[in-house]
């Protein structure tokens, strides 16, 4: 098997999953040596390998985690994005409209539209991701986007009740049924995970446990949409129910706090949707502070969040949601990983998938000292090169 | 000469300069010919070029004019930047850290990175760029930075009064007696403007207005740097002045928006500065709505905004300082134009440099909609393809 090493790296960041929530781990003046998709050591400089890749003393980081995403869908809403900065306010019914456009798209069309996605991530730093299906509304749409989904990754999530469809409007039980019989029956095969948006205008919690406690029942594991644009129930029905994650979290009561404290559930942040929707920024310190797990994640959605930037959001969780440096890329790592309850991604310890990401930049606080600029010079994806700035 | 089209494009984004601050122009459907380095006309698709760059439906924009860089200086200060993200306060004095790396430092090596800089800007559409000396802080380091900035732009800014340097600490009267005299008479003929700091900390109103009177004396248009850390004399005196920019106005009093809306000097916001410094953002619309004339610009720098991206100044102009995406677009290309007094960039009417962008986009909104995400697929400068995407 062919080992590659990444030399000369002036700083690596490495995040070790036994060390729990402590600090990253940091070596400079390390190689970084892969033997086929895996991690094989971290060495010193001039370590032996078949392949080397000069890093050239800049930074080299663990391949992002993005456990919150939607890539797969058609059609684009600037419009309404742009009528939401001049003054409009964000609703989710706007989901409706991307459901008309994914409906009407073949599945090449989809394919080749989340993968166009997926490469731009890439080229971001993302090295693994979670994708949810959850445009499709009906159960022949809601398959088609899971099992397009599953060609990109194995973290595919049921979205079924992302929003109750025009078809259902007014008979949201009805829809339930749906979501909980049949359109959950053709999806479970494609999917490791099942979600539900619990939220004013979408779900509530009665609603929403019958979603999960179905997902369990047939296998999957559960995932939360929650406390987005106000106090609500989804923080704590998905602690009660052990969820793997429950994300937004822009709104938080003390309680909410205190249950993810006492809990496994990660706290998942979702900063470029408070930026793009014009929410106030959650405190993540608060759930740090108390113990709690947190990650960060992209949401990258035609709606609220069309960004698969992760530096992008991890700037605005330093400046905005107040973690350090160092907390916000390991929320952006390990964090996403523990959310998709994986140890084998988010981390560069010897026998984790072989994901790196060299920085155009001496240390990671650039990923937030110079927000805006793509910095990741190369992209290394199970022990491949996915991609390679020209400039670098 | 040759001609260029860059044709079938879906969207394409004027600024006339002859319009006043009135609404971007907007075509359809278009090709933009350019002949040499200037824009020769703006046809319908499939007009008669000698070259062709297919756009495919995609948007194009005039290219982004950043009136306000500090592109050559060395030595970076992530570890600072760090330090103040987990909450020490942002202090001026942190450029005395960059003049001591900027003076070690020689004109090629300089050259280098400032050549290095302006390339990462003009991948993310940046295609005019104003630069400041005021790393140098010494005569002969000034002249050098000015030199090299005047080989990248032709428009340098001496920013001598950048800060009082280390070896005039408390005699801030003889460091404006030396920017005045014989450091003006060494910088003035590599520059075209004289910029100073106008702030607590920095220079006071009377010493501010030597500065400026000594550098129109000098032949110089004149610049401010005001209002960045609280209230000031900044922006009064850079109207009373006839300033062609005050640069920042974080902090403004209703008498300054007032002389703002009564003058010629624009009013360019740095809101990446703000979130670098933490400092609140300013209100962009109390200045439009009174009339005034704004521009947004990157402010890159390695103390408080070292960023390129305009794309990431744009985003946040409009989701903090609440300028619509049609007015910070405008913003960071007529208005950095304006804030320049140049009419040969910052819009694409026949005679214009031939300086645009193709957006990997179908609307300029994309820029705020997609934040962090490189937009940018082909930037076009002086009729050139400065940057081509490898994934576009």
């Amino acid at each position: 098997m062919t080992t590659l090493a990444i030399d000369r790296i002036g700083l690596l960041v490495t995040n070790d999953p036994g060390l729990g929530e402590g600090p990253l781990g940091v070596v400079r003046d390390a190689a970084l040596v892969l033997e086929g998709d895996r991690v094989l050591a971290v060495e010193r400089a001039g370590a032996q390998a078949d392949e080397r890749i000069d890093a050239g003393g800049r930074c080299v980081i663990p391949g992002f985690v993005d456990s919150h995403t939607h890539l797969v869908f058609a059609g684009e809403r600037g419009d309404e994005f742009a009528a939401r900065m001049a003054g409009a306010p964000y609703r989710a019914g706007g989901i409706r409209t991307t459901t008309d456009a994914t409906r009407a798209a073949s599945d090449d069309a989809l394919t080749g539209l989340a993968r166009r996605r997926r490469d731009e991530a890439l080229r971001g730093g993302i090295t693994h991701l979670e994708i949810k299906s959850g445009y499709g509304l009906d159960v022949a749409t809601e398959e088609r986007l899971c099992a397009v989904a599953a060609q990109l990754t194995d973290d595919v999530t049921f979205l079924g009740a992302h929003v109750v469809p025009a078809e259902y409007a007014g008979r949201a039980d009805d829809y339930v049924g749906l979501v909980c019989g049949p359109m959950l029956a053709a999806c479970a095969p494609h999917a490791r995970w099942i979600d539900v948006f619990c939220e004013d205008g979408a779900f509530d919690e009665e609603q929403s446990r019958a979603v999960l406690e179905a997902g369990r029942a047939a296998g999957l594991g559960l995932r939360v949409h929650g406390n987005q644009l106000g106090p609500g129930a989804g923080v704590r029905l998905a602690v009660e129910l052990g969820a793997a994650s429950v994300d937004h979290c822009t709104h938080l009561t003390d309680d909410d706090v205190a249950a993810l404290a006492g809990g496994e559930t990660v706290a998942t942040f979702l900063p470029a949707t408070d930026f793009s929707t014009r929410e106030p920024y959650p405190d993540a310190r608060r759930v740090l502070d108390a113990g709690g797990r947190v990650a960060v994640a992209t949401n990258c959605n035609p709606g609220s969040s069309y960004t698969t930037s992760m530096a992008f959001c991890i700037a605005l969780a330093v400046r905005d949601l107040h973690m350090t440096i160092d907390e916000a890329l390991q929320a952006a790592t390990l964090g996403g990983a523990r959310a998709l309850r994986r140890t084998d991604v988010g981390h560069l310890a010897p026998g984790a998938r072989a994901d790196a990401v060299v920085l155009d930049a001496p240390s990671h606080a650039h990923l937030v000292y110079r927000p805006g600029v793509p910095l990741a010079a190369t992209t290394i994806s199970a022990g491949r090169v996915a991609w390679s700035a020209p400039w670098s």
